[in-house]
This record gives C-alpha cells, sequence and structure tokens, in this order.
C-alpha cells in the first residue's frame, strides 16, 4: 500500500468581477494548488489573492498554464505548435513565479491546464514542449502530469521531477486515457466508490478500465474539484477515508 | 560634464501577425532595451525573439509593464487603483523574467510604459506602487523613471538603484514635465539641435524649458526610438556626438 | 402623479464560464432589459441566450454598450475620445441589432454601461458622440440616460426619444449626479424608503438630494438590479409598491 | 467564356496602432472586400475607416468574420461547435451592419475567414451553422465559399445566394482543396502563370490539380492579395488580362 499521495486542485480561475470556484474551501483539504495564470482563467489580482491564500493554509503553489482562450476557459483543443507552446508555458509560469517572489513563498510545480494538458498527454512533441519549459524556467519544479501520458515521458526524459495525476472520479479508457465527459459514464456519482477507487490504485497500482481491462497506474498526486456541494462531499469522503487508511496527504517532495 | 550615459529603446511591442518598430536596428546603438510584457504590446512569441534578440546584441534586458489595453496601445489613461497596478507590475516583470531566465540572460531593469508611465509620474500613490511591485520581485533592478518625477522619488525612497530618463526630442515645461504631444512645440524635428540638448544637459546638468526656464535635470539614461526613417536618423546623429565627446554608452550598472 | 414608468435592468453580463446575475429572476419583474455586447462584458453565446430570454418574458431589449475593459467590467474611466466613443457605440449596437434579427425581435432603445455612461453623463463632447451614433444606426432607438444629464440633452438635440433614468437605491448630490459609490451615504438599503422616493419621484417630479435639495427629476425608467438576494427583495417591493398605486409599469414607446 | 467575374481582397485587417495591408492600393482593383470584424483582426475604428473608403471606391461591401483568436489571426484550427459558430457569425456581421448603416452603404455579402473558412469548407455541420447565421442576419447577402466546397452546397441549400470563390496563385488538390501553405507546390509565383490560369478557369470550367487532374470549378469571385510589392504586381498583371479578354470585373448582384 502506498502510503503517500498528495491531493491537488485547480485554483485561481476567477477573472475580473467574475467568481468562478470555492478556493478557500478546497484550500482546507489539498496540499497542493494548480493556480491560473491569466490566459485561460485568472488575472493579475486573482493571482496574487490566491498565491496569498495558498501561503496560508500551507498548500504547494503550482502554475497552471493554458491557452490563451479566456472565451473557451482553455478547453477547447486548438493547434498551436510545440514553438508557441514552448513560449506560453514560459509566459505563464514566470509570471506566477512573480507572485510568488512577491509574497515569498515557492514555486513548487507545474500543471498544464484543459486542452493544453489533454494535447500534450498525447502528443510527444507537444508534451516535450511542456518539459523543456519547465525545465529552462526552473530545473526544480515538479511537472504534473496525467499517469501514464507522454507528458510524464517527456518530463522524465528531461530530467524533470513528475507526479503522476489520477482522477477520484472520473472513467478510464483500455489504454490508460480518460473516458471523454461526453460519454454518460465518463464520470463517478458514488463519493463511496470513487474513495473506494483511488484507496485500490493506492493498494494495487493499477485501475479497472471501463471494459474491465486492468491498468498499471502510478498516483502520485490526486485531482479534485471543490466548486459544487456534491464535489466538496465527495472531497471529505475521499479525504477522510484516507486518513483511516493512514495514507498521508502531502505534496510532492522537490528533489532540488 | 557627465562622462557616462545609456541609451535605452521600447522594443518588443509587435503582437501575433502585426510587427511595430525595428528592432535588430535600434539595437545596433542602444544599451538597454524595455521590452513589452504581454498587456499593452507584445506576446510570449514576440517576448522571447526579442530576449533572444538583446541577449545578441549585449544589451540590458528590461520590463516594459503597460496598461492591460492593446487596443489604446496601453496609452489611454485609465483609472486604475494603486493595488492593481502593483499586481499589474508583478505580472508583466514575472513573465519577462521567466524569458530571460529560458534564455539565460540577466532582467536588469523595469520601465513602466505610456499611460501607466505618466500616471505614476505625477502621481506618489502609483508612484509607490510600481517601485514597491519592483523591489518585490527583485530588489537589484534598476527602475527608468523621468528625470525629476515622482517616480524617481518613490524608487529612492524603496531603496531601489534608478535610472532619471530624458528624451532627445521632446520639449519640457516649467514644472519638468514634458510638453504633451497634442502641443505643436512637443517635439523636436532637428537631429543636430536635438543632439546640442543631450550634450548640454550631460554638461550643465540643466535643460532650457518652453519658456526659457533652466531646469535641473539629471540624465542616466536617454530614451530614443527608431521606428522610422527620421528617428533613426536622429538616433545615429546622437550616436555619433556622444561619442566625438567621449560619452561612454553604457547601461546603468546594477548595484546586487 | 406620473402614471406610466419603466422598469430596466442590465442582463446578459455572463462570459464564457463565468455567470453573473440572475436573468431569469429579473425578467420577471422588469419590461425593458439592457444586454452587454461584448466589450465590458457578455459574448456572443451569452447575447444570443439573453435575447432568446428577454423575448419570451416580453421585455423590450436594449444594447448596453460599455468600454472594451473585460478585466474591469467596464467600471474603469478611460480617456477615450468622442470619435472613438462613437465606433465603439456603433458595433456594439449593430453586434447586438444581429442577434435580434436572427431571433426576430425589435431592437428598442440603448443605454451606455459604467463609466461610459457617466463619462457620458457629465461631457457633452462624448453625450454626442453617444446619442449621434445611436441615431446613425437606428434613429427609431430610445436613448436611456441619466434624468438631468447632459446625455439627455444631447439625445434631444439629435431629435432621439430619450428615457429618463433614476435609481431606487442609490442617493443623488446637489448637482443631480449620483452619489459616488465610494461614499458611505451612496445607497439605500431600506426598500420600503427606496419604494417611497420612487413614488415620491413620480407623484412630485422631484427628489431630495443628500443636503436636503429639492431636485426637479424626471424618472421615464428606474433601474433595478436582481444578482442578489437583497436586491430582488428590493425589486419586489417595488413592484408591488406601483402595482398598488396603480402605476402601470411599461416600457417606452418608440417613436417610430 | 465566362464574361463576367468579381474581384475580391480580405481588408481592414489592422487593429490599433498596427497597420497590416496596403487596403487603399488593393481598392483600386477590386470590386469587392471582405472586412474583418474584430475577432481575428480589426477592430471598430478601423471597421468604420475601412467601410468609408469601400464606398469611396465604390466596392461592395462584405463581412469577414472569423475565430476570436487575435493572437493567431483566426488561422489555427479551433474546436468550436457548430452553434457557437452560428452565434459567432451573427455577432460580427451584425457588428459590420452598424457601419454599414453609419456609412449608409449596403451590406452585399459574407465571407469567413482563415480556419473558419476552412474548417467549414469540409464539415457540413459547421457550413450549415455559417449559411444558417447569414440566412437569419439577413437573406439578401451572398456567401463567398470555397469553389466545390460543402460551404457552397450548405449555402445553396438554405437558398442563399453563392459566389463560388478561387485563387489566382495557390493550387489545387484532386479533391478541389486548396494545396496546405506547408507544401512547397502550395503557391504559384509567375504572375502570367497565374492569370492564365484564371483566364483557362474561366473559359473551360475546369482547373488542373497538382497531379494533373482536371476538375470542374465554378469561378465566380478571384480572391487576390495586396499586401506585398508581388502581390500587387500579380493583381495588377490579372487585372489587366481580364480586361484583354473582355471580361468585365463586377460584384455578385445581389437578388434581393
Amino acid at each position: 500500500m502506498k502510503k503517500m499521495v498528495d491531493l491537488n486542485s485547480d485554483v485561481g480561475e476567477s477573472f475580473g468581477v467574475y467568481t468562478l470556484g470555492n478556493d478557500e474551501r478546497v484550500l482546507s483539504y489539498v496540499t497542493s494548488v494548480n493556480i491560473a495564470c491569466g490566459c485561460h482563467a485568472g488575472d493579475h489580482n486573482v493571482m496574487a489573492r490566491t498565491t496569498a491564500l495558498a501561503k496560508q493554509y500551507g498548500a504547494a503553489v503550482g502554475a497552471h498554464p493554458g491557452f490563451p482562450d479566456l472565451g473557451g476557459f482553455g478547453r477547447r483543443p486548438m493547434a498551436v505548435d510545440p514553438e508557441e507552446i514552448y513560449q506560453l508555458m514560459i509566459y505563464q509560469i514566470g509570471a506566477l513565479q512573480g507572485f510568488c517572489r512577491a509574497e515569498d513563498v515557492p514555486l513548487r510545480h507545474v500543471k498544464p491546464h484543459g486542452a493544453l494538458y489533454n494535447q500534450a498527454a498525447g502528443d510527444f512533441d507537444m508534451a516535450e514542449a511542456v518539459a523543456e519549459a519547465v525545465k529552462r524556467v526552473n530545473p526544480g519544479l515538479t511537472l504534473f502530469a496525467p499517469a501514464g501520458s507522454k507528458l510524464v515521458e517527456a518530463g522524465r526524459q528531461k530530467s524533470l521531477r513528475t507526479a503522476s495525476e489520477v482522477f477520484a472520479d472520473r472513467t478510464y479508457q483500455p489504454d490508460g486515457s480518460l473516458t471523454p465527459r461526453s460519454r454518460t459514464d465518463a464520470v463517478l456519482h458514488d463519493p463511496e466508490q470513487a474513495a473506494d477507487r483511488i484507496l485500490h490504485m493506492l493498494s494495487s497500482g493499477e485501475v479497472e478500465a471501463v471494459d474491465g481491462t486492468k491498468l498499471p497506474v502510478e498516483a502520485d498526486t490526486i485531482c479534485v474539484h471543490g466548486d459544487t456541494p456534491e464535489a466538496l462531499q465527495f472531497l471529505d469522503r475521499l479525504y477522510h477515508m484516507l486518513h483511516q487508511h493512514d495514507v498521508t496527504i502531502h505534496a510532492p517532495e522537490n528533489s532540488r
């Protein structure tokens, strides 16, 4: 049984007068947060506020860069070439690094957002651009990436520390990818079942795909949400079940 | 006679498919460049390209943050409160710092752009917000500010190294501010006269306002442009006259 | 006693994944809506949805153009010259007119938003630019403008039909302007008192400023909000008191 | 021999301080212009200026809507669903219609831009969304679409008048699509050869694909560029050769 795992959540996704999510509630559970960097969501005011809040709660601060598509919340697949993805990453990680310095809190990790995360998971050239950008800005940062993806692979090739990410409330395809949200069996709705799945991943190193296939899975960090009452209930259940089974919830250690 | 002065220019103000200025030509003359940071102009691709170009030419790299107003090129006065100005500065300096790390070139200074520069020059609260942001991101950065302005004052109060900026081709009001561009006597059109004025500033520490008033003026750095044939001619004249008079052209030394 | 008045509300101010306000609740009370046009808030999807919703509820549809400042929600004063304000108005009214055609519902009025509304209320050149734009796009549109303002005056000079707007929950200065939100006495918090003030305006044609001065006031349309439980309570109280006093709630009739 | 054809060009693609293209030169040749609508390029000021210029030169005014991607100039393929494409079209056509009213010049046609044009050419659901939007805003508008594409087909199914577009300087694939710009044989560089190809299309109703296949091709309108000296030379050659062969250059007639 794996005895340590990280809980991470995407935060700081408000913009201007618009509020999204429930960052303060989420921060009472998670050990790592991924802060939006002003492209798919977030702005300079939100980034400052969220970085200060993460510091106050003691969560590890990470950058959550996305496509420059506020209207589509960075979820729309876009044809952006690897060279530009590299620059987009540098820009956004740099910007958040600025707030980390201003608040005197270390930047610890990077997790791409939405379509950028998904495209880099399956396309090695993009994955390499993401990993190279992280390395060039700060080789001590941990790269959060979907367990078993090309993004984990690219990070390791670049000698980055990686954290393999799993999802408590999503189902898996036989090839290890997440079932697309457009399908009815994409999301688990029972908190008990979701927490059990996570425990099974931690104890067996496996997850069962929708067709019954057993897939090997690393679970260094679990992505959780807290933006709906249902999501908070999920999170609460998972949190307590991990404690019951003596699994320590802790951010990944940075090697440098 | 002051024997050393910096020549600086605003660069990296292209965006997407749009090209502005003639950065490469300018870089053959200047010792410092102020790179736009993606708010009033510039984007991640342009910032990367421009940072690399500055490194190649050996110019000192500075951040050139502005208001988030691409449509108005950051020139429109906006009512932005000091707290938000502080965050805008952090965001943009941080982003450029990312490219500096990626290109392995030091970030040396910060010069606000357009309306932000003008508003901070005359409003101490804004000036303080700008200076505090620079200090929090990196206290070793030099703050470029209009000679005699509240922004110089705020920078010194925060113990930042400052570089007082003068303009070769602009006239001055009796209060030391630049004559607004809306007036017919705002701009000098004779390269000879402009170069003479600069030499006079360096030798006497004074500049003559439009009404004949003698104003004390520090001239640590001279702002030049190279985006038109006329501007390049100005620049060329100034450059050679400084050499003739054994004035060394050199970026300000950073204290830390 | 004036026996007819319009209730209007700003709607369609959501953007992308971000939701703002409670448009459907508000639409069960008001007779006119002002739909954001994609500059200070709103986007093409939100505009389409909101236009369809207004049609379904039978509210008169108006355009609610603002400054191109999504980050500041169009509330930040900006130095935009009258010529550009004219073009900004044309663009935004035209865009909403597109959705009105697509939904086959008439565009009835225009009400500028936020800083644009305030600046045009006090500056005749801006007011004239706003009124001229409305006239050029469609001279049959009604211009909603603060009672007693330069914007009403400009609209009348251009032979536009105007609707003088009052606020139920805001206090007035002796010069007829709204007390700035930064002051503690800017907003009324008692629904009863607010409704009484409106009735008094309708019966006497006067409103009392914060210093006791009696100001003449036309009240063709009352601006209401419904984005908080308190706002909805206000709206409900006002709506019922108008009914009790046999005041018909009705959108302004368009002359052409 | 077809004795009438339209010459069209994309114009109004400047933004803020950024200038693109050479609209005035192009307008001395073409009979139709497609004006960018503020999403992939253009802004309210540019749209107003360009509409007035087109009126002055007597060119037919069309809307040139694109993806909301100024940074990528609307050239990056994006996953936007048909429902949203419909709304994007309504917004942009409506906005330009506003300027047409203000300048008292009729809006005559619509031609989607870049990735939106290409995606709609090959995907019938997108094509239908584009055509339906045009129809809902104004069924009298002509839809400009690539000759032989699904967009022509969708326009006809919606009973819109369509203009089949061909390119003077681009080569064709055996399936009738343009050779992607990434390939070395995508673009013709000889003005003589390009003009001959157009004449051949007009006389034979055929074009030869890169592999020699003869493809039937309608040529109602020819897309030309004028943003480089080379492009202007092309345009000039084509213009004069059409005159020599007594081909009348004329905008498509609108049926209603």
